[in-house]
């Protein structure tokens, strides 16, 4: 069963008898129902002659456990349920996010200087020279979030609107942690020609394009060509977050078991975006034998099925597996020494991870249920991550893309470069001391505030060691690259 | 010559002897220069020995004047201008707006109700009813604010970087006076059709589009299409805001002067984008004589070129001039009420308003330089507006566009209708009180903060009596129209 979490907390407005006030029965049942009680507070000046209303803020398992405590409640005597407020659908009330303004106007003076007449002075500015875009517009510190709602976690395709929430949430972890002003744009289209087209013609007002949950293979297109044909970074979160979080486990992994990475062993499990990109990396860092598993077992060039498949699978088979081994990933598990699954809950079985090499490191990323829970894996494997919060070692996006995107906002570079991916892992892979580095503690905690800026700063050196920042580290001034 | 203002405001730092200090003859000397000083201040601990460093703010009337007054400071006796700061450029740095999140993001309960998992719930929530995106994301107070940059303020086609701090400022007029959250999009393109193409696939995320300084004719293309095709209000403030405030200061002059509004003979000066906007709500308000004067004279379809005209100019031979004028401005003067200029600096003699008729109304809106300055009209007219904050009666866009999209936004309404405009400019003039209304009052001040919500109610009435509202009145929830 599910445990009780926030996601599921509600306010309950009770009113009680003031006199026999039942506050003990009360919380009594609530536990009894399985609620977790977060708080209660009472309502000044509410309910009618001898009654008292009081708040009670309960973390359920979902909704139908809300209506078991609310039946609970309801059912002790001198309480009675006034009404109950979802909170994460009241946090969501009318959007996340906000516009603010960095100066007042207040007087004809503010507005003169902030808009008419002196803004076409900075117009002009700009006109005469458009890198100057990046000193006198919202231009250097700001980030799209693009998405066109295909392919939402877990969700599916839900479209545009209903993407939303997720864009204007990711847009506030961009400001939380890296101080970037993200907005989100979801688009009314599926079709790679026209998101490319509208990213470009937007590209303007932006300094960077975060893309995100657009569903394989129309990804790699859309990131593809909006890499060739705009100078402003472009980054598709799914694919290269996931990737860089990956490498920084793998590289503090590494130190654990001591193995080089050129000799590691590699089943990957499901080749979405997020496969595939992490494949790529793994290959760059020096990976020599990975094999990547879809629905219908190991990829190869050798297999049945390869003339068939897509674009994308045919060059994963030429460019892996060079042992040509064919079947399940309960069958080519034997051997390996890292299980990576970007896959749905439950593929793998956890008995197959005995046939793993020693000290075997397994990342079972599927969300919100792993390919292999922790606990039924711990007995086979080393060192084991997953992508929730719940157990150690969370590989969490949210360590890579506020900081890469600080980094490359800052340097001014007009992309984000293998390297400077390379850059960023490593910068997260250190934010771990060597003296804290344990089985289960490689990767840094979502809330180490000091993860973004160490990225940051891995990427501003790695994007000036390649010669592509255009803000002068002398002067600050953005200028044109050669 | 140009008087000194905020636009060209200037702070310098100024070391003095600390003994000497020739603080007065400074203050002199920057007065005989024709600065406008603002204010002194000591910055402590700057300056070396036996010096003391401070700042003086001052307004100039222009660059070159800036460069009259630091010679003039440097050249007094125990004075050293150490460096100065461009006020205006100052306040653009880094762009105007920023984002901010309504809520934090510090502990894992945050991050589960704000991003995942919780978000999962909210987004499926709105796949259901795609209605309730106007609930549980920005749409409902969001407004995009479009350009392609090619007819920025008096600047002409600069592109859209030049654009951006326009369109910025924009979004701040948008925040303090209604409180809606305004993002400046500007496009990389000239063609109608992307443009056209971009703001639909984009309007999944706003709740209203403001089309700004897009020049004609393809304005008019832009905002008909999209009129049609999306469900959100377009408004192109260049045309609809200028006329909704124009509207405004002739149904207060029209009190004051006492003539009924179809009896009014029109001289309109300037048939771009606005000029074309206003004479269409004139037509609507019963005007019935208006004669539209473009580079070659009154427009008629008994002009000589009527053949050869544009689309719209055809349109407006055909809906206005029903006595056949010929000539230029100051020939068809004679007999007008009202001269509407909406055109260049000084493009009619204030001779030729003599050949009006009695208690003449003169707009004259041409920005910075009207078509006939007030000083040299005051002789010939009874009231006289321009676009201009130093002289009486502003007819300033901002008194419209905050209120009417707050209005349209509060309402749920799908588009902006004529009425609706209307109501707008009824509740704009209706902000000056009977007993203040006078030849040099007709209008409210741009800072008057009780416009945008006299305006946003005028608005959301008339929406309810058309029937558009699809935000309830009793409940606030939003549905799809019938």
């Amino acid at each position: 069963m599910a445990s009780v979490s926030a996601q599921f907390s509600v306010i309950v407005r009770v009113e009680l008898d003031a006199r026999s006030e039942p506050l003990g029965k009360l919380t009594a049942s609530i536990a009894e129902a399985g609620g977790a009680l977060q708080g209660v507070d009472l309502v000044p000046g509410a309910g009618r002659e001898g009654k008292r209303v009081r708040e009670f803020t309960i973390d359920a398992r979902d909704q139908e456990h809300w209506e078991e405590i609310l039946r609970a409640i309801g059912s002790t005597r001198g309480a009675r349920v006034l009404d109950y407020v979802d909170r994460t659908l009241a946090m969501h009330r009318g959007g996340k996010i906000e516009q603010h303004n960095k100066h007042q106007l207040k007087t004809r003076d503010d507005l003169s200087m902030a808009y008419t007449p002196g803004v076409a002075r900075v117009c002009m500015e700009i006109y005469a020279d458009r890198n100057k875009a990046f000193d006198f517009t919202i231009k250097k510190n700001t980030v799209a979030v693009v998405s066109d709602g295909s392919a939402v976690l877990g969700l599916g395709d839900i479209g545009p609107e209903a993407a939303m929430p997720v864009m204007e949430g990711k847009a506030m972890l961009f400001k939380e942690f890296a101080g970037i002003d993200a907005f989100p744009i979801c688009l009314d289209t599926n079709d790679p020609d026209k998101i490319i087209e509208t990213v470009k013609l937007m590209a303007p007002t932006f300094g960077g394009i975060n893309l995100e949950d657009i569903s394989a293979p129309r990804c790699f297109e859309i990131e593809d060509t909006l890499k060739e044909e705009i100078d402003i970074p472009v980054f598709h979160d799914d694919q290269h977050g996931t990737a860089v979080v990956t490498m920084a486990a793998l590289f503090n992994a590494l130190k654990i078991v001591g193995k080089p990475i050129e000799d590691m062993n590699v089943l990957m499990l499901g080749l979405g975006a997020a496969g595939v990109a992490v494949t790529k990396m793994m290959l760059a860092s020096g990976v020599r034998n990975i094999v990547g598993c879809d629905r219908k077992g190991a990829l190869s060039t050798t297999r049945d099925d390869y003339e068939a498949m897509t674009e994308i699978k045919r060059w994963y088979s030429e460019n892996s597996n060079p042992g040509h081994r064919l079947g399940g990933p309960a069958e080519v598990i034997e051997g390996m020494d890292l299980f990576v699954g970007l896959s749905g809950p439950g593929l793998i079985d956890a008995s197959a991870l005995e046939r793993m090499n020693d000290d075997a490191i397994v990342f079972a990323m599927a969300n919100p249920t792993p390919e292999v829970m922790p606990e039924e894996a711990e007995p086979y494997v080393r060192i084991m991550a997953t992508g929730r919060s719940d157990y150690p070692n969370q590989i969490n996006n949210v360590l890579c893309f506020p900081g890469i995107f600080r980094g490359a906002l800052d340097a001014g570079a007009p992309r984000i470069t293998e390297e400077m991916k390379l850059a960023a892992a490593q910068g997260i892979a250190e934010c771990v001391a060597d003296e804290d580095l344990a089985e289960d503690y490689i990767i840094p905690s979502v809330f180490d505030r000091d993860v973004a800026p160490a990225v940051a700063k891995a990427v501003v050196e790695e994007a000036r060691r390649d010669g592509i920042a255009r803000v002068s580290e002398e002067t600050g001034t953005f200028s044109t690259l050669e």
